[in-house]
């Protein structure tokens, strides 16, 4: 009996949202379990219900964020670029996510990791439908049948009813992971993430503070 | 030549703190690195600064807490529980700390483990000096010569400059360890830490997601 994936809550405007999205494919495979990804908008979860500001309007530490980011991209061996646009969102790229989902789960993983590459590694825009169809046509997607997608009523309310059942579950910020349960928040808590893997517990086995090289 | 200790960044109120208080020290000596405590205090940083609410009274957020301090006390061995104690803080613990770095930095990391210990697996309140003397005569300390100290304009002030040299470092949350110029943010980044410690790079030397067991 196969072990219940990971679900992978994920939002296209956070940087280490695109980090977490680079790793846990590998880390969930080399523990047999599958991937569930599913959107969240960290504009409702973080700026509406929980009250704060973003990250790049909060003093000190947006600060971190310019330096944080960067080096994160150095240790997990990804590319990465800081992008200088404002007020761009992930809701076309979500909606057509989820709209792909239903059809095909490995096709909509393809077209997020580009939808991430484009902003996070290209710094292209990922706000208006046009651009979210430029990622998706390569993969085969058929543009016209894509932008009437996400332009719909249902498109709209797949992604309210996603974003309601994240946070339900807890989910505030990206990424999160929720493995049997276990809320996990972070791109800098692949470790924790990987204990519960390996130990399918909180025990110590050993300490988990040394990083493994 | 001996290398430059590892600013150690904590506030009394923070669990996190607490966690990052049990480690920094083993960490640090595994590298050959000496620990310079610093008190800082949240709620100027947080809640003035940065203009959040408290993580206990941030919705979604305050959950999360519940549920991953006591995991994360499981996962390094250490003891932990919560209490239910509102509006304490921890004024006059900091500045008895840095009245006794002052003049003894290794009996003030002992006091501190002390605090921490009385507020973090007892329960036991440290806002009012007498609760802060409580932990320190049973080191050696007179409390009188202490609760004059705390209640002194030089104490207060010691501990708005130590505020405000953390500010201007970049310290917003605890526990922030500073290394090499390095900011790292987290009692969940450790391993970034030691990463750091080990290979003074951010390039990775191997993948450091996963954990070490």
């Amino acid at each position: 009996m196969s072990k219940p994936p990971i679900d992978f809550y994920f939002d296209f405007v956070s940087p280490y949202g695109y980090f977490g999205s680079t790793q846990i494919e590998a880390i969930a495979a080399r523990h047999g379990r599958g991937v569930d990804w599913r959107p969240v908008l960290i504009g409702v979860t973080v700026l509406q219900i929980m009250g704060m500001k973003p990250l790049t309007e909060t003093p000190l530490k947006k600060d971190y964020l310019r330096r944080d980011a960067p080096r994160m991209a150095r240790l997990l061996g990804v590319p990465f670029r800081f992008h200088d646009r404002k007020g761009g969102n992930s809701l076309a790229a979500s909606r057509a996510f989820l709209w792909l989902k239903a059809r095909d789960a490995a096709l909509a993983k393809r077209f997020a990791h580009g939808v991430y590459a484009r902003l996070w590694t290209q710094g292209q825009d990922i706000t208006d439908a046009q651009s979210v169809a430029e990622v998706a046509v390569p993969l085969g997607v058929d543009r016209d049948e894509l932008l009437a997608a996400v332009a719909s009523p249902q498109a709209k309310q797949a992604l309210k009813d996603a974003v309601d059942l994240a946070v339900a579950k807890g989910v505030f910020g990206v990424p999160t992971f929720i493995v049997d349960g276990e809320p996990i928040w972070g791109s800098d808590r692949l470790w924790m993430l990987e204990h519960w893997l390996k130990h399918e517990s909180w025990d110590a086995v050993q300490a988990p503070r040394s990083s493994p090289e």
